[in-house]
This record gives C-alpha cells, structure tokens and sequence, in this order.
C-alpha cells in the first residue's frame, strides 16, 4: 500500500541528512549535548508507544515505557534533594512544559498570586503566563544575570496581599546566571509571607548544579516546590524533553480538583512520549552519577581555558562562577551567522557542552578573537576621531 | 565516559521490548495504527533535532526539519480545504495540543467567551480549559454520541451576551460520532450571533473524513476556524504526534500581542520536536493520497465485517454512518482485560484501524462473542427469575 520516496525525495531526505550533520557540527552557541548514541533503543520506534496520563498510576493501555520513567523520575528526585516520599513527576516534551506545570500548579494553590521573575528569563514565560493567564512583575537582574533581590524584595513587599510565585531562573540563558533559592526564602521570612510558592526553571543546570562544589541553593532542600530540567541540553537526546519534578501533597490538591470535573490525569499532554522516558533512563544507566559528574567536570575545564583564551587576548569576557558559559563582546555579524552565535544587545556567548573537542573550540577561537579584536580597534579608532 | 549496561539493566530493557511487542499485537480498543516502519529516519536521532519557533519564520538555529514540517502544514491545509492564503499550522506533540491551541486562540479573540461541548468530549478538554481558565457548559449527546443540536441551541440562546466557542468532536471517543459544523454555523445564523469560534478535534476522523464520500461537514470548508488532528491515531507513528491548522489572519492578532510582550514564537511549546515532522512527511510521501484513500477502505469493509458478525450472533452491535468504531455491550471482565478494551458504562468498542489483519479481528471476535453472548443470557435468566 505504500510506494518507495520518488528521487527527488529521497534527494531532499538525504540532503537534510548532510544538513543536519554539518550544522550540528558547528556550533557553540546553544547549550544542546550532542555527544549522545542511543541507537540500542530505536528499535523500540516500531510500536505506538504511548505513556499516556499519570506514570504512577495504573493503565488498561500496556504499549508504554512507564515503569523506566519511574526510574527515572525516582533518580532525579534523588537527585535534586526531594522531601522523602513526598515527591511526583514525569517525562516531560521539554522544559517549557515544566515550567508550565509549575505555574499551573502554583496558580491553582494561589489562584490570587501574582508572578515575579528576572529580566534575564527567558522569553517562553511570558508566553506560558499567558495561557495561563497569570499576573506578573519583570524584576530587575544584576550585571551578571542573578535576580536583583533587593527589587524583588521592595517589590514583593508594595504587593503582601497577594502571595507571591517566584519563578527562579537556575541558569539564565545568556549568562547562566544562578537565583539563589535560600536568598529568595530569606525575603520571604523577612516579610513575614507564609503563602508562597518557588518553581525553579532548571533547564540547563539541572543537571550540572547537583554535581557543583559547593552545590547551588536551587534545589527542594533549599525551598523549591518543584523543578524543570530540559533533556535535550545538558544530557542530550534526540528530541526535546525534560523532568519536571513537584511536591506530591501540592499534586495531590491538583489531582482531587481534576477527579471532581472529571480526569485524573494529572499531567498537562493527554497522550505521552514513551521514547524520551528510555533515552532518559538509558543515559542516566549509562552514565551513573560519576559519568555524570565527569561531564561537569570537563565542561568546566573547557570553559576555564576558552576564558583564559580571550583574557589573553585582552578581551573583556566572563563567566559565573562555575558556569559552562562564557560571556563576550559580540564579533562582527558574518562570524555570529558561521557559528550560530545567540547575540543580544552587542554580547554573546559560547557554551561548553560536555566533550566538546579542544580542536572544534580553538576552531571557534581563531575565528571569533580576530574579530571581537578588530571592532575593538574599529571602536578606538572613531573615539580617536571623535 | 560511558559504561554499558549491566546484565540486570539490559535484561530489563529486552523484556520491555517483548513486552511492548506482545501487547502492540494484542488490542482492538485504541485508535492508534500499528502499521508504520519509519526504519529510513532513525539515522536521524543521531543529532540534536529542535524546530523551535514559529515553523514559517527564519531561525538562528539550523539543527531542524523545519523544511519538511512547512510541506506537512501545505499538505494537510489543502485537505482540510483551508482558505487560501490564509491558513498557518505546525506539528504537535498530539492531539491534545492542537486542541489547547485551538481554544487559546479562541480566549485571546474572545476573552468573554463561553465554551460549548458535548457529554461525549474527551476528558482531556477539561484539563486544557482548566489551564486556560475557561468557562463552558457542556451539551447534550444524542444516543449515537453526536452533540444536541436542540439543546446547544437553546443554551447559547440563554448567553448571548457571551461569544460562544464551540469545542466539537469530529470522531468522539467512544463512538466516533462527529458534530456537524454546518449545522452549528446554522443555529449561530438563527441566533444573529456573528461574533463566535469553532474549533474541530479532529484527532481521530481528521485522516478519515476528507476521503469519506459523501465528506462529512467539519472542516474549514465548512465553518472550522482550527483543526486539530493526531499523528499517532489513523496515520501511525512511533511517538504522539499531531498536526494543528488555524486561520492565519486570528494567528496573526496573536502573533502581534505575542510581540508586544517580547515574543514572536507562535507555537506552545519553545524547543519542538524535529522527529514527529519526519514521520508525517515520510508518511504522507510514502502512501499519497490515493495510500491514506486505501487505509479509509480497508478500515470500513473491515468495520463492516465486524458488525456483521455481531448482527449475525445476535448482539445488538452498531455503528455511526461510514465510522471505523463498532459499538457493542462490554463482555466479561476477564475478557475485557485481556483484549485491553476501553470500556465505559456498561459499553465497549473495536476500532477497525487500518490493515487489521482477519485473523486478528477473528481471534479477537471469537472470544468476545461467547462472553456477551454469556452474559445477555444470565440476564435473560435474571429476569425469569424476578
């Protein structure tokens, strides 16, 4: 009943293939893994997989990856410090459907609550604020990318009727930048809040802050009542995913709400991916919590030594302490385009992703320097001439 | 960096596999195709894929299918008889989605709105108002699952002040009964409402209606103003999917809110799957209209079988008008476990989805007809009894 691709599709196929290919292969400019392989599972691609509604509930559907996601949800709230038998999650399509959940969640404990976040987050919060249709306040951000928390603390306090949702960025997408979760708690205690709630947008350092020394206050130990990490970033997939963990007793408030009208289906897609939960769980059985932290551990080297590269070459670039991300002067428009360089007002960035070879970043560098250093000259030039 | 897995672990991992196999093979109750083999697009998961964004809009970002996804959205527009010009689409995360994009469409044109749908909804809508923070009122089924037209007609007659936002169901779960859009464009007429949204879930019967003869009224031809269609339902595919169309000139308004707020992303989710938009392009090369013609046939004559052996048994088993699902008395519980049925009040059904084998659909019948045929006679015995 089906006919083979005519030439001129198989063409186009393969040609997006070499595409694909060779654009993956050239770039720094995104925080997405691509040393991953997880062809011992494509074979599970035959069949309709579908972990469709709650994992942690029984299903008449059985053509699902269900008891793997539980692994994997178990292992990451493990790993991010959840209270003992009061934690739920699930696989999710990516980290703006975390964050989704988060608000969502949020917004039905405080349906009067007004949203605060950093001028540095990113842009898709807006977006999900609106189809949730959430109030919110854009606080300031430091130099670096962190919360300004004495805006956000003036701010919350002209607002103490309505309790406050704090959307924490853990890794902004410029600078990386880390809000700190038991500062946040501070101001809260400081105001005498008690209704409150702290979702952390974890979607790159998720998976790198729980192996830092010392560790980042950004997890539920520090006071977050729930957590998204993206997949396709610092643990690499294939397509778009992520883990969104929350508190169980918060869930559970949810679950009763949505039994009442009906459902006790208590995540946000009706049917689910079943292939992501298996790469979720192949990578974490594959790289263990010392794999793990060995990828940190090189990514950090190698964003050390691209730094001291542009140090030496007299260029005013940084990073966050313990960041993969290295912030610099945007170089001339052809060389931003050649690498896929995200570029905001006049800065950019590189990210060193785990196993990033030596030879592709000086490959990068040699390009990049020359040209951050002739505009730098260009701009002395017409202030001489000024 | 990586080890492999234990023995334990890849022990798992092939009896899930066999597991997954066993019971693919195995159900009658899902509406979810089984015969796919995208074998030729594994090579592809080798890389980062991420259509993130707006699928018509240029993008930094080149590790994508985008290409492939903007002849899918062509392809399926010219289906569904979208307007000329004005139509706008992308690939879904399922079925669900695409419904969560139509109604957010709907709230942002008519804040005020008032939902309307019928008993026979899937239960994922009221979770996708939840979100949204949506009211509506649910309407009448008639006895074959289609919507009441009295009776939606008399309830938005009682709120006229609001802009109704009807949430019609082109293939209901249960039954797969479909509401005629013309019918409800008609009362809206009758009404002199001029101001009103009619969103299609099409997830199942989107594949199916355009090639039924007569075409039953529910696309934009006929009064749609979105339609939402699952990937994983009649065209098959390996992971959920779908694909949402929605009149380009309503995007727009959004679009533009959406950058006022610092956004031009028009899609729910930010990263987005680069796989799903493959799949569907593979598929629709590969069968052609004249393959997806062939699918809609093979299903009816096999429907039809189905039926018939009902009847001849005598079982008080039906069907819609030109519908794939054959309704019929749920049997025995052990019955019903083993065949995965979905069963809801005392009612079950198989769908008949495409290239069924015979052999299949007879080993499934003949241990179902016993059961009913069992159990209609202790009823019969029951009543002799009182």
């Amino acid at each position: 009943m089906r006919k083979d691709l005519t030439t001129a599709e198989q063409h186009k196929l393969d040609n997006l293939f070499e595409d694909i290919k060779h654009h993956s292969e050239n770039f720094l400019g995104y925080p997405v893994s691509k040393d991953f392989n997880y062809d011992a599972l494509h074979r599970f691609l035959k069949y309709p997989l579908n972990n469709i509604g709650d994992p942690f509930m029984p299903s008449t559907w059985k053509v699902d990856t269900r008891e793997m996601e539980r692994e994997v949800i178990e292992f990451m709230a493990d790993l991010l410090n959840a209270p003992k038998n009061n934690w739920w999650g699930y696989v999710t399509n990516g980290g703006s459907e975390g964050n989704m959940y988060g608000l969502y969640l949020a917004r039905e404990l405080f349906p009067k609550g007004m949203v605060y976040f950093s001028q540095g987050t990113h842009y898709s919060v807006n977006k999900n604020l609106r189809i949730l249709n959430m109030q919110r306040v854009v606080i300031k951000s430091q130099h670096n990318g962190e919360i300004d928390y004495y805006d956000l603390k003036e701010t919350i306090a002209r607002n103490r009727h309505m309790p406050p949702i704090i959307f924490a960025n853990i890794g902004t997408t410029m600078t990386e930048a880390k809000d700190d979760i038991k500062k946040i708690k501070e101001i809260m205690e400081d105001l005498a809040i008690d209704e409150y709630y702290i979702h952390a947008d974890s979607a790159l350092s998720g998976m790198i802050a729980p192996f830092l020394k010392p560790k980042p206050n950004f997890d539920f130990a520090d006071g977050a009542d729930s957590i998204s990490i993206s997949g396709h970033k610092f643990l690499g997939s294939p397509i778009p995913s992520g883990v969104v963990i929350a508190k169980k007793n918060n869930i559970d408030r949810i679950s009763k709400s949505i039994a009442y009208i009906g459902s006790n289906d208590t995540t946000i897609p009706g049917s689910r991916n079943g292939f992501s939960p298996l790469v979720w769980w192949y990578a974490i059985k594959t790289l263990g919590k010392e794999g793990l932290q060995k990828r940190v551990d090189d990514s950090l080297k190698k964003a050390e030594y691209t730094l001291s590269r542009f140090i030496e070459s007299g260029i005013d670039a940084w990073r966050n302490t313990n960041s993969i991300t290295v912030v610099l002067p945007a170089p001339e428009q052809d060389v931003i385009e050649k690498w896929q360089l995200a570029t905001e007002k006049g800065t950019t960035h590189l990210i060193l992703m785990p196993n990033t070879p030596y030879e592709t970043i000086d490959r990068i560098l040699d390009d990049v320097i020359p040209s951050i250093k002739k505009k730098m000259q260009e701009n002395v030039e017409l202030e001489m001439v000024l």
